[in-house]
């Protein structure tokens, strides 16, 4: 079982890194670029079957660990790889 | 129109990032981790509603800015959100 964690800043937190690279892309003539976010993914490969269980082990990695919640959010996917 | 860019290390590149956290999750206790791969997400929003153009421009940006091909892949999905 695969798990794809997604984490970007809050709406309303200032992204300095997604904000250069906007700037960069107008330079370089990418005109209709409008604005840019800039994140973490994480795919976290888990020795279990179970979606339960990969989804309650990948959320509280994310509570106490993967993620800052003053400035970050994060969302779960989960991917079930089958085993044939 | 929203692109997003998933970029990580090809297969075969050593990513330290992802071990270091795979080896902090398992000493949290978290054993069922296997491994950890991590990667950048990057969400460019654009002035554009042709899916064609902001493919061909989000493509041309991956090129020439935002991966290394050396060591990193990307993949491109476009998320068409509608103006109603």
């Amino acid at each position: 079982m695969k798990a794809r964690v997604h984490i970007f800043y809050k709406d309303g937190v200032f992204d300095p890194q997604g904000n250069t690279v906007s700037q960069a892309l107008q330079r370089q003539g990418f005109s209709r670029v409008a604005s840019v976010r800039m994140g973490k993914v994480i795919d976290v490969e888990m020795n279990t079957t179970s979606t339960e269980e990969a989804k309650r082990d990948v959320q509280k990695m994310c509570d106490t660990l993967l993620v800052n919640p003053v400035i970050e959010s994060y969302q779960i996917e989960l991917i079930n790889q089958g085993k044939g």
